[in-house]
């Protein structure tokens, strides 16, 4: 007794997903089938559509229909910044905090030998070619703060240096609305660590 | 600054998926798009193509690309013996054991107020149908142990009394193998009540 054939297809297809193992594979054909099929059609259309459709932008590698994004495109940015983020929503987190007005790069990635990404799996040729382009004077290493992001914001400083550009990294400490006690001890070291002045002090 | 329209448009086709939310079809997206376009080409594929093949059974209710399954089609499984299970999944993992060969009948499904799933949306009229259709002696009610399982075991048994048909449904006590110390309270309770002769003893 055994499932039909193009329903293990389905199941065995879903796997591609991230996170998705065989029980909820299981669990997501039935309910495409069972419940959902108007929506299964929509996801099979969303995909070829978007396979179809989205490639890289040539100048910062974030997702974008057209060869250059729209914030690349965007004449009233900064051209001397490049932040240099892992993924696409890390841009938008940033966008979204409205305090940055200078250009992206996009890794699409992080080293992470665990996960067989090496420096050869993400853009660094792009990335050298984007930032020495004569206009970019500082790189913001924006990777995220966990072990893959600094090792990556490591090799990128190596890559980078030595060409007369400012490379930065974003600052480290307490979130804002932050409590001593409730923080844990690494930020707090480090936050002791990296402490600034106070003007008027 | 926002994502591609295709891009948007995959990010909210995913979330058809059960158990995927905003977060998730994003980290979804990236990953085919980026790391795994021919696994997304393959789940385009599937979709489609279980959409088009895959229908129910006409006689058990459970997934087929044919109008009878291969276990119903089968002369070889006892036809007095019906065994109403809530999802295919139930029905491969009953027949895993080895320890039953009658036939099945799949509701797809259990009442569940909380989710919107009342009787007019399991297969009733269908199962009573089947149920009665002369050769059936016994109905094994296998929905499962939980309170929607429980609940629909018991409308069920409502919808099928009264024509001569032996109701029984699955024992609840220890699991093999299970420590008295180790099952919750209700289980245990449940084995005590449910308690049964030992031959000779």
């Amino acid at each position: 007794m055994k499932n039909p054939p193009s329903l293990d297809q389905l199941i065995s297809a879903l796997r591609v997903l991230p996170g998705v193992g065989p029980k909820s594979a299981q669990r997501m054909a039935y309910h495409l089938l069972q419940r959902d099929k108007p929506g299964a059609e929509k996801l099979a259309r969303a995909l070829e559509h978007a396979l179809s459709h989205i490639g890289h932008c040539q100048r910062c590698n974030t997702f974008s229909e057209t060869p250059l994004c729209a914030l690349c495109a965007d004449p009233a940015r900064r051209q001397d910044q490049l932040c240099v983020v892992e993924m696409p929503a890390d841009m938008l987190t940033l966008e979204h905090t409205q305090s940055y007005d200078g250009l992206y790069f996009v890794l699409m990635g992080r080293l992470s030998p665990l996960d067989g990404i090496g420096p050869r799996d993400l853009p660094l040729e792009k990335l050298a070619h984007r930032a020495l382009d004569g206009a970019v004077r500082e790189v913001i290493l924006a990777t995220n703060f966990t072990a893959e992001g600094e090792t990556t914001a490591h090799a990128l400083s190596e890559l980078l240096k030595g060409h007369g550009l400012t490379l930065t990294r974003m600052a480290r400490g307490l979130p804002v609305g932050g409590e001593l006690e409730h923080t844990d001890p690494g930020t707090l070291a480090q936050a002791l660590f990296e402490r600034r002045g106070v003007t008027g002090g």
